[in-house]
């Protein structure tokens, strides 16, 4: 998929929202918890109800892993279920990974070529030649760490170069923007900093953006795209929690879809103001 | 595992050669290919061959990960192998994670709970709470990325902070040493770069290093020796491609444990010269 194709589910679906599948097995409802795979069980329920109201979904690798070879069963046929379900949704395999060659081409063939996800999330910290493979992948793209959400973002991201005055995050956009074309690069930039996203806009105008932290780590929509949109609308605004687990009962679906209707809404409001739809 | 019980098996063993584990199902030897578990079997051969000369072991998980819910069982069938063979090596989960709490968190049980993993590789851009959930595992370690062997190291791991003018591997060494003990953290710095290694211990004199990149990366063993030992010895230098593939042959096993015991005659002498065995 490319970023024009991308753009027009966008304006199909009146939506940029991504929906985080971090589907932790002892959050699921408990009348899932007998069947022989509670996780796919929850998450079908969960892109079942809500798939009308999203273009992208985004499995959180660490809570499939965590539940060892059958987690990566889960993960697997999740990623079918996807797919039967809207051939057109962009599908984010959110695993934070980044190594040498040798080792990122393996990461790459997982991701892209045993499953057939869309796009994964890397670390930039090792550099060029460590996202370089995933790169070899038409239509695949990566997504890069640039503005991370949490508190730890402080610690090295804000720390300014000598001589040019930038701060790692930005000398991250610099660079990494140029090791592929915006059609297979986006980066992460968190919602809790939204006011930052005008000064990542200077270093990438172009750039599709997938911003986590709306929901329940306190990010604002509104703000998001006050400072983010562009004229591919240029979002894609991730929420897990605030949707998948609104509800713990035998209505989780149903509550979920609420919730990410409500979100969908608000962005309908949004392209429409921009006069991107 | 503490710092003291890994220097007396390194004293022991007259080693601190851990041996990567990158076991690339295409590049194992033929007559292994038709067993149930051809990664498996190739993993019971070296380290049945190899454990005399290593005090450690780092399966590379990117190479079990790519081979998917199978993948994932060899991994653990070989980590209980190596239990068994030897109770005393230290294992680690080369993963290179990091990400929010609550990921982490999931991170953090896949290695240190589902798996009974030493020690997990992880990267620092994220900063410390993305981290911190692996702490919370009494004898487990964090392996932190300080610089690696890769040209992509380049890109930003040399980036001079205005005012101070330190590099951002000396800031990630400086910041991450205080986030545990030197019985907790450890941090990998390429053997590429042995040089580096002098200004490293300026920071973190008493920590253990992971090397990478002795070998098919082309460092020196006696050049990292020179900068980088300390008083514990403080170093684990690992090997990969060039034990495991040595020989593609049904030599193989035989073939690793003589360039296993190579590098640890080597290793030996090093220990002895610094008056540590």
């Amino acid at each position: 998929m490319n970023s024009n194709e991308l753009f027009k589910n966008i304006q199909k679906k009146k939506s940029f929202l991504c929906i985080g599948l971090d589907s932790d097995v002892h959050k699921i409802p408990s009348h899932l918890q007998d069947s022989g795979d509670p996780v796919y069980e929850f998450n079908k329920g969960i892109i079942s109800a809500t798939h009308p109201y999203a273009v992208a979904y985004k499995p959180n690798i660490a809570f499939y892993e965590s539940q060892g070879a059958k987690g990566w069963e889960t993960l697997d046929k999740t990623l079918r279920f996807i797919r039967e379900t809207d051939p057109e949704l962009f599908v984010i395999a959110d695993a934070k990974r980044g190594d040498i060659g040798n080792t990122s081409r393996m990461y790459a063939k997982t991701f892209f070529d045993q499953m057939d996800f869309d796009a994964v999330t890397v670390a930039p910290y090792m550099g060029r030649d460590s996202v370089q493979p995933f790169l070899e992948y038409p239509g695949k793209w990566i997504i890069v760490l640039a503005l991370t959400s949490n508190i730890g973002a402080d610690d090295f991201q804000f720390l300014r170069e000598k001589g040019s005055g930038k701060r790692l995050f930005e000398i991250v956009l610099e660079k990494s923007a140029a090791w592929a074309s915006p059609d297979q690069i986006m980066f992460v930039a968190g919602a809790t900093r939204a006011d930052m996203l005008a000064d990542i806009r200077r270093y990438i105008p172009d750039h599709f953006l997938l911003v986590p932290g709306i929901g329940a780590q306190g990010g604002s929509l509104q703000e998001v795209c006050h400072y983010g949109i562009n004229q591919k609308c240029g979002l894609l605004v991730n929420s897990s929690r605030g949707i998948i687990f609104a509800d713990g009962s035998q209505n989780y679906a149903l509550r979920a879809a609420e919730k990410a209707r409500e979100i969908q809404e608000q962005m309908a409001d949004v392209l429409d103001q921009n006069r991107l739809i």
